[in-house]
């Protein structure tokens, strides 16, 4: 319901209604709507850390992380409700306000930690300053990025995450060696198509 | 009151207890909120028309750009309450849905030609694709960042400013000419301290 019509337009009496039980019920098992966002942000953090985790055991290739970037991508499309209306939710709830600054540390690590294994793997060449700035960049596109195509009146969510995924790897792009451009350029054309 | 309260907090009668009128003479001069959005959107349209007409006499060079991401920037805080909420405000508002999305498409024609501008001066090298790319990307990061900053907690307005132009210079400087590379550097460093 919130992904359907907007966190703001949603009350818990019509939440009760929806579940066929009475507003009493409902708020015997949850205080209020903020308490039902927590509950919702928790399976959404458990998500979300999960496909933030970098796998250690090797350095990861183009293909890794744009697998990696689906998995936050269609996380984010499963909560686009808490996207949408961020600064809203985030500006009401001091909980979900910190877990969520936590989450964006963790994605700006992960950022960093992906792009400092193409370093080593020879695959990619930054300064410190290009690496900061871009992992920053990576964060602010994902985040925001379905917002954007709801406001240029995009229709279809897989296209729009496509392009999504697609956005945050030009970010990458002008660091990487010229094999693995081409290579990007390549698997960028296969999935647009 | 809508920058400083978010604009789904703020009613008819609370601009109207704030204007020291009864709600009758509020709804004297506008039918309803979206009616007062509608003609602070027009002031705001005016203002972002006016920040991204791009000087035709003479090639950009660097500092033209900053001037220039500063006037946008500048205009977004002004107007912030609309990109805090901007998916339910353009959900709500057909007509001005349309003219958001004329605004994207000017930005993006604007980010091209200067961007092409650059490529004249011999300054920047960038494929269609690559120009393409870092144009949207420079879109979803000026129409966001004041979001992204709220959402990380950074509290002055002013850095919160100056860092979101210098994310998206961040975004041409890969494609720019070493000594321009060079000169963003001295600029960058000299404008975050």
């Amino acid at each position: 319901m919130f992904n359907a019509q907007g966190e703001p337009h949603v009350t818990t009496n019509h939440i009760a209604d929806e579940l066929e039980i009475s507003p009493g019920n409902l708020y015997y098992h949850f205080r209020n709507k903020d308490d039902i966002i927590e509950q919702l942000f928790a399976r959404y953090e458990e998500r979300m850390d999960a496909a933030l985790a970098t796998p250690s055991e090797r350095l990861p290739g183009l293909e890794d992380i744009w697998l990696q970037l689906h998995l936050i991508f269609e996380c984010i499309w499963d909560y686009r409700f808490l996207y949408r209306d961020l600064v809203e939710i985030l500006s009401r709830n001091r909980r979900i306000r910190l877990r969520f600054a936590r989450i964006l540390k963790r994605a700006d690590d992960s950022a960093h930690a992906v792009m400092r294994g193409m370093g080593q793997a020879g695959v990619m060449r930054a300064t410190a300053d290009e690496l900061a700035a871009t992992a920053t960049n990576i964060l602010v596109i994902a985040t925001f990025w379905l917002n954007y195509a709801a406001a240029r009146g995009d229709k279809d969510e897989q296209i729009a995450i496509r392009r999504g995924i697609v956005q945050v790897m030009m970010l990458v792009a002008p660091f990487l060696r010229d094999a693995e451009r081409v290579h990007l350029n390549t698997l960028t054309q296969a999935y647009l198509d």
